[in-house]
């Protein structure tokens, strides 16, 4: 039996083909899913751009939908529970897993991706099969379509964490696409003094505002000095650098105060130029934020009990059948879009 | 009247001339000056390759002496006292200064440097003013030489705070100049598990040994598997970069854990090829360190009760008119000596 599936053929190419039934192993449950969305990732992909997504390959690791059928040997989930999933499928084993860090587990393979040198069925499909031990039943609070964004938002949550405590600090977010947004979403709530939102997409700025920005600032028609402006001409305390390339380096560098905190989000550039002794003569300090370790959970909570709607940064609800579009959209170099969700 | 100075003129060039004698502002005391140490940057600015040291200028940041005169103004020093000073001068408005944060002022000007646009002359010479509030008491357990060396080890000291808790951790030292051999006798009472000292020259190796290294790598011979084997396959928690270049960095980045930290402290290049998604991949920590705050006074303590040996870095005493012959030494691809104390 066949089922239909999104599938990533090669650069700008995804085509809605059928693949066969992912049948569970005794260890997995099979999710009918509900809504999958694209992530940035994805799009870079789709790009051909990104060296972790090889075709073919079934994409999307943001997901959610109902349990279908489940292994012999799963213990807690039962066909008709609505779920989503950490995609990340960890060894459980090496040095990192045991210590709780599963998010720097090396042997590491994800869902949707070729990440660890294998390709893993995605969530772009009516149809996956994940480890039960990945399973988070999902609040009944929460739509399906919720429930695929709280993956980004854990990555957003768990760059947050590394910043500290951002009580009354001043931070940046450069970058207002979904993790910008996210990172705006949830420190709004932590009793930070001030959010500036930078991006070079007014639209994007737009939502940044909604999201809870308190400045924004369009690097396209303003420089930097506006952000020592907005700032008695000090910087800020912690920039999140959801871009992570050499130019959104440059920028955090340059917009966060002495002995500051910058956390790279994002992962753009395999390399870039650094200036190193500038970063040391300032005592900078530099933190690499990846994946999230419990942080679905905590977002779930928080979006449960209304303190985030997650909601707000979906722009499109799409059937499969049009992820071509959707892609298309995305690669727009001034996309109109944030969160593109697509349902099976 | 004219006192002695070993001023430098140029690339390769420093000469033993004569200057006036400088006479102290009324905030200022003037010191005879007993012992002073040649520094890393000293040499690179021998070299030429020191944006902050331009010529003429007596250079010399590391000293110690006796105080010769006061300034009307001087409030608790008093001629003949045994002193060591604090050469960054600091403006002491700005909101760094205001935070405690001295070493992040920038308004800073340093002496026997060019920092800040300004040369201030160093104490390479018969005798050098300072501002009063510099000025700390040397201990009487301790020598002139001790009393120069002071100042790097307070950079080292600094850099290691950076790294946090290092109880029970396992860390590299990546150069065995003198900053990376007082972090090694530094780091070795504070109950660290292991200290991989690293660098190209043997004989440095040694004297890192002697600091109280627990391995020694010459990365001329071995690689940075060597580290891997000493550390079960896991990596160190803590890197101290005393190289700060390309190379180091490098190193740093394959010889820490997943999630660990890297100091740098040294500051050989201005910019560096920087592998941003490893490092975001890897959640790894750099942190830049400069200079110091209250940590002279801090390595005078732990000296004067013999925690640390300050002298067992000082590998010659020379008088100030063999400074061209020190300098020499030190430029050498494969130096003989870790620290050169002159003695005007």
């Amino acid at each position: 039996m066949t089922v239909r599936a999104l599938r990533y053929e090669g650069k700008k190419t995804v085509v809605l083909t059928e693949i066969a039934k992912p049948d569970p192993k005794e260890d997995e449950v099979r999710i009918k899913v509900k809504a999958v969305s694209i992530c940035g990732s994805d799009v870079n992909g789709y790009k051909g751009s990104n060296s972790l997504r090889i075709a073919p390959l079934v994409m999307g690791h943001e997901f959610s939908g109902e349990i279908d059928c489940c292994g012999s040997k799963a213990k807690i989930f039962r066909p008709g529970m609505r779920v989503t999933a950490n995609p990340n499928l960890c060894c459980g084993v090496c040095s990192n897993c045991k210590k709780g860090d599963f998010n720097l587990c090396d042997q590491k393979v994800v869902l949707g991706t070729s990440v660890g040198g294998r390709n893993i069925q995605g969530a772009m499909a009516d149809y996956i099969c994940v480890k039960e031990d990945n399973i988070i039943p999902l609040d009944d609070q929460l739509s399906f379509e919720e429930g695929a964004i709280l993956e980004p938002a854990a990555v957003s949550l768990h760059g947050i964490k590394r910043g500290g405590d951002l009580e009354g600090k001043r931070i940046s977010v450069i970058g207002a696409g979904p993790i910008g947004l996210l990172t705006i979403m949830l420190t709004k709530n932590m009793g930070v003094r001030q959010i500036i939102s930078l991006d070079l997409v007014e639209k994007r700025l737009l939502f940044a505002k909604k999201c809870g920005a308190s400045d924004m600032i369009n690097l396209q028609v303003q420089n930097l000095s506006a952000v020592k402006t907005l700032t008695d001409q000090e910087g800020v305390d912690v920039v999140f650098d959801c871009v992570g390339n050499e130019k959104s380096m440059e920028q955090a560098i340059n917009m966060v105060k002495n002995g500051g905190k910058i956390i790279v989000i994002g992962m753009a550039a395999e390399k870039i130029n650094f200036p190193v002794k500038k970063f040391v003569a300032h005592e900078f300090q530099l933190f690499g934020s990846y994946q999230y370790k419990e942080e679905m959970e905590e977002v779930m909570a928080l979006a449960a009990k209304k303190r985030i709607d997650l909601n707000s940064i979906i722009t499109s609800v799409l059937p499969l059948d049009r992820g071509k579009d959707a892609f298309e959209r995305l690669c727009s170099p001034e996309p109109e879009d944030a969160k593109i969700v697509l349902r099976p």
